[in-house]
């Protein structure tokens, strides 16, 4: 059998449009998505799922109601559930997210950048 | 509240032992976890669960009985559960895994390198 590595940088160059994660793999019910970031995201949270986000290239800036965190290339963060939150990023970012399957990535705000995150790449 | 990142280099330089998972994060009931590797493991296989291998620094190839994956810096691969797989490095690499909590590193198999994979760093 064929076996295949993912290569995140392989992936990132088939995409350009922000805010719209792509699936790369599955890790029982997660699902491992790329993003491209820029810009300001709207506040929302996920009350049943912790959620993972993994810098690869940029800075991402990730805002609470009581402070805030900021990722660059090599460095993550679990946002717990539950906990209000906005990322953004001032110039393009890259991303990993991990996140239970079925997660929209809005949460429960109401937003145009919702996104099913169905879409794989 | 503080909110801090996880580097990943700076966890890996607080170690030096090899095939020794260290927790860093959890994200729900999944553990993220930093292991530096040399030379082989054992044959093994996690019956219940995937097991996300994603490499950090240096050459990681992923043994199948019928195949193999390499994997280097920013590639990723997802080892389905049940299959068994033997990985391995030539020179020192480093890794980021991600499985439920615990799920011991060596699975099915009877091994002095079974580390419950609860220490944190």
């Amino acid at each position: 059998m064929k076996y295949s590595s993912i290569n995140l940088e392989q992936k990132f160059a088939r995409f350009s449009e922000h805010w719209r994660p792509k699936i790369v793999a599955e890790l029982n019910d997660y699902q491992l998505k790329l993003a491209k970031i820029e810009g300001e995201f709207v506040w929302h949270q996920h009350e049943d799922t912790d959620e993972l986000f993994i810098c690869e290239d940029g800075e991402l800036l990730i805002e609470f109601r009581d402070g805030s965190v900021t990722l660059g290339p090599g460095e993550l963060f679990v946002v717990p559930k539950g906990v209000e939150h906005k990322p953004s990023a001032r110039e393009e970012c890259k991303i990993l997210l991990i996140e239970p399957r079925g997660v929209v990535n809005t949460g429960e705000a109401d937003s145009d950048l919702a996104a099913a995150g169905e879409e794989w790449i």
